[in-house]
């Protein structure tokens, strides 16, 4: 059976990705990273989303971005910014080559179990313009990955990295992940540390956009 | 002041590659990682360096790799493979994507904290054939670095890799650290986690002719 990594962070792209995946029938080793989120609530969502699908493992990687900073999403002193479609300049939830180095260690986990492939949920259309969701970034990643490890150098097939909703619209990511069957009011966005969604910050707005134009309701606000 | 994100092993060549940033005038952050590897031992030695050097901040980042296994030197269970320079596999002690979730961390940093460059002590000469050690690997993570944090794309100037070594025989590091003065009896090579180098491993036996070849004792051995 074909093996795929899958990037899962418990968030509405990632858990689509993730039966999508499952549906295309890859054994699913899903990696979820705890690295000082302040929202480590979608662990939680992580893990259920794993359990649902019946995945043949779920790791959670710890990782320690919040030690050096940089980013609102990883220390607690820094407010993070309400959601502003309007804003040019990358929200201060932007965490340092955080899915470089989210690759970087699926990468060496497909390459240890002999997967074929690294699933991520990224989009670049209604994303919060953090680089490293980019389709140029995505492909440079790929040549890297198959440059740093050996399978292909040594005439395997290479590590494909598989982004299915780089040009997804969020709403017919909510469309296919109802098709697929997927349990939305397990999985979680917010960026606050809170009990329920702020409805405020980037991420919000861009799922309840999402499931606007989706014409569904959102069940986590149910 | 300029700043630089070292990669620390403790071996010879990231403590030569430590000991040349801080020549070049760089303000320094080491990095180290603590992988499973074992051989912990060289993390002492990587401490010793960086308070030797006085070092700007030596942070040791926590990485599971031993959790999925693919290596000799995450996995107490393999044995590690003795030297053999005629060997064309790669030895057992490789780890799959090593370098590369070592310089995604480290380019993380680096966008943290504003530095220019990552130095690396990587070599395609006198090394055991690990992919993630030549240059067109190297070259590509540096493309990539730059796709995947904001710095250049936002105007400012990209994170460079240095890695002085590539091209260089061991022999030449040892020669050069002694000019910078570096004390090789606070280093650690060897694979087995012992307390004096096996003398069989390839590492050990790539810094035996090193040592020889630049016509000087290893104080490590004295």
């Amino acid at each position: 059976m074909r093996r795929a990594v899958v990037l899962l962070s418990g968030g509405l792209d990632s858990t689509v990705a993730l039966h999508l995946a499952a549906s295309e029938g890859y054994e699913i080793h899903a990696l979820a990273f705890s690295y000082g989120q302040t929202h480590t609530r979608e662990l939680l969502a992580a893990e259920w989303q794993a359990q649902r699908v019946g995945v043949a493992s779920f790791r959670t990687v710890d990782l320690s971005f919040a030690s050096w900073g940089g980013s609102a999403l990883t220390d607690g002193s820094i407010p993070i910014e309400e959601g502003d479609t309007e804003r040019s300049e990358t929200p201060n939830t932007y965490v340092p080559a955080r899915n470089m180095v989210f690759l970087s260690v699926a990468a060496s986990i497909a390459e240890a179990i002999g997967a074929d492939c690294i699933y991520i949920g990224v989009s670049q259309v209604d994303f919060s313009g953090y680089v490293d969701c980019r389709e140029e970034f995505i492909r440079s990643m790929e040549a890297t990955i198959n440059l740093g490890t050996e399978r292909k150098l040594l005439g395997g097939k290479p590590i494909a990295i598989k982004a299915p909703f780089l040009y997804a619209r969020k709403a017919e990511e909510v469309v296919l992940g109802l098709e697929l069957g997927v349990d939305f009011s397990h999985t979680w966005t917010c960026y606050q540390g809170g009990d329920s969604p702020c409805g405020q910050c980037d991420s919000c707005q861009l799922r309840a956009k999402a499931f606007e134009e989706a014409g569904v309701p959102d069940p986590l606000l149910q």
